[in-house]
């Protein structure tokens, strides 16, 4: 008699984006006028096309595949020695962080890796997230059998939430209480707050205290364009033996198609057995990656390593120029129409407060029926969440300019 | 005070690929001059360049992706209906099975498919393998708690492993007992044997009757020319209520480093939940998939789409046709040296019994030493692999006819 997982039966009915695109579709099926004029500013998915470096280096690998004397079959299962050299060197050494090519694991996507890492550690870990949140974070701690069930406002029982509102900046204090594993991604989805250096210091002397564990999303790092502002955590001195960090290129490079990303993992990370000794995790996430990955298609780990050529940096620097003039444009427009606005200045994300009396989903369904624009309902991130939504600038500039446009036409 | 995944630590040291990578590298270093000799019959991977159709699709698709007007961002989680569909139609309702659209998952591996299976599968399942076995079945069941430690000969307490050897032309017998889930793999890596409809019929009539899950590797299907072998579970009536399928382009279309597999897990799949109630399992892998990944890479899901196409099928029995040469004549060459050999008809992996007193390492290293071919030695899947070794019939037809030379003329 075979058993199923029974945790996967506490997990809500819809994973938030699938319940946007089933609302988004049934309003588009009723109204086909309308339907016409839907601009979608709710999932964080990359609109413009790769760019030039990285479709030539496509081509060029898709070519070598072609060839008996340059074809490869399977490759390494954490990365070619060719992208782990370019990222450790690029993003990490040419910075003054001390990262070595071996401590960057390359896999299909950061959605994937933030599940992933839950192989490595115990069933025993107190777990702390923020709440809004991304919910892949819960989800698969709920899956891995780390929580109790939900209760009505859909916080799972076992779980810390770190309230982050706009009193605290959507940056978290320091809990009181020990907690084990803590999740941290800045430049924040969904609010787009950032996270100083002393917030983030903080943080790590807090984890070297408690022998926490800050598994640390920077996603969104290339958005930053505040000097001060911290884009990777192992900036912060210390956080090489408490942290783990996840970056991604679809944000950047906009390779949320193509698929690639990665996790930094130092070799002074330790975690205990339950037995008290320390181990490092550095062998057992090695090992992870050799059992149940054959590593990421080459084509695309060439198309990553084209990200770090001079012409792929100008090209990125465009996108993330691009994107953050639609941010711009788009957070004028909710302050024009007079709303209380976050985020948007060193993240592609603004984080919006409904007006008073309206909930996050009411102000999902107005923005949808009124002005046939798709935002994101707070309330999908979490509880604190509630009374927020966020607009995505991934978007073209004529979409960005003409939902600026309804936004300060909307009756507010 | 962080805790990891002891069950980690009770993982033997080498996976066996990298043992072999290991020890060939230190001959090689050692050897310089042999070193130019080595002919690589030991890993299950592809030699050949991919074919015409995959590249004419994947250079497409990559200029699709440079092109607003038709780029892609984020794709559906389990798979572009366009390769589902191609995927049921071709491989199955084509050949009279009843598999839908949507009881395809799409993939970037069979290898991450079958770690990925055990999260929507309980932890109190009776686990059967065979023996010997794809490494990765038993090391992804140690990960997950499913074991306890090794015996002093490898093999992990709480599974339940059912010996495949000459005596049984390495299928196993039906087990006495009940077990709850059973890998099963054929045309079967490593030993190379198929299945006979009336022995896979045995294994669905068990499975009804104990309600057990069959895991069933289906990655070399494509070697399959005998007409009455099964290439699929789904042939075998009743196996949509107690099968899982894996497939993967690795084998056929040449894809493993593309990196591109499927599941095929029907609607009437049912497990028990702690309670006792019977539950389906697709929508907890549905539900898998959208919370922990992204999907596969656009290019690649074209480019299995392309082996679909009358070139493309027509371009992988070319390949097949290729390894399976190989095979054949790798095969006579150890009839002729007076071995005992099984396999290498209907897949592409030749199995050989060491001669007397020979053990499996000793075989491989005598075999790199003396003949400077690699193969795999038979222990490395288990404790019933002692006695033999693999060859693998991947390789140009050069290399093929070169080791088959060298092989009659070892000193056996």
């Amino acid at each position: 008699m075979a058993f199923l997982n029974d945790h996967y039966l506490k997990l809500k009915a819809g994973y938030l984006f699938p319940e946007i695109a089933r609302r988004v579709n049934s309003f588009m099926e009723t109204n086909p006028e309308a339907a016409k004029r839907v601009i979608r500013c709710g999932i964080g998915d990359v609109t413009e096309p790769l760019p030039g470096a990285v479709i030539a280096a496509l081509h060029k690998a898709v070519d070598e595949l072609a060839d008996r004397a340059t074809f490869r079959g399977y490759g390494p299962e954490q990365g070619y020695d060719f992208i782990r050299h370019a990222i450790a060197e690029n993003d990490y050494r040419a910075r003054g962080i001390d990262i070595a090519d071996d401590e960057i694991f390359l896999s299909d996507g950061s959605k994937c890796d933030c599940g992933h890492i839950l192989d490595v550690l115990g069933d025993d870990n107190f777990v702390a997230i923020t709440d809004p949140v991304y919910p892949v974070y819960v989800d698969t701690n709920v899956m891995a059998g780390h929580t109790g069930p939900a209760d009505e406002f859909g916080a799972f029982e076992g779980l810390i939430y770190l309230p982050c509102r706009a009193e605290n900046g959507f940056v978290p204090e320091i809990p009181k209480r020990k907690v084990d594993v803590v999740y941290l991604c800045y430049p924040n989805n969904p609010t787009g707050a950032v996270a100083t250096r002393a917030q983030l210091e903080a943080w790590v002397r807090y984890a070297e205290q408690n022998e926490a564990i800050l598994l640390f999303d920077a996603a969104y790092e290339a958005y930053v364009s505040d000097p001060e502002i911290p884009r990777s955590i192992f900036e912060i001195p210390g956080a090489r033996s408490c942290a783990v960090e996840f970056r991604s290129f679809s944000k950047n490079g906009g390779f949320t198609g193509l698929r690639c990303a990665f996790t930094v993992m130092a070799k002074e990370l330790n975690a205990r057995t339950k037995s008290g000794e320390l181990r490092p995790l550095h062998p057992l996430w090695q090992r992870r990656w050799s059992t149940k990955s054959n590593g990421v298609s080459y084509p695309v780990q060439r198309a990553a390593e084209a990200l770090y050529s001079p012409e792929g940096k100008a090209q990125v620097a465009e996108l993330i120029a691009h994107y953050m003039g639609n941010a711009a444009i788009l957070r004028q427009a909710v302050v024009d129409a007079g709303l209380e606005v976050y985020g948007g200045v060193n993240a592609p994300y603004i984080w919006v407060r409904t007006p008073e009396g309206i909930n996050s989903w009411d102000m999902f369904d107005m923005m949808l029926e009124e002005a046939n624009i798709v935002v994101t309902p707070g309330s999908g991130f979490g509880s604190n969440g509630e009374g927020y939504f966020r607009i995505s600038a991934f978007n073209s500039r004529a979409n960005a300019e003409e939902a600026a446009r309804r936004i300060r036409e909307m009756s507010w």
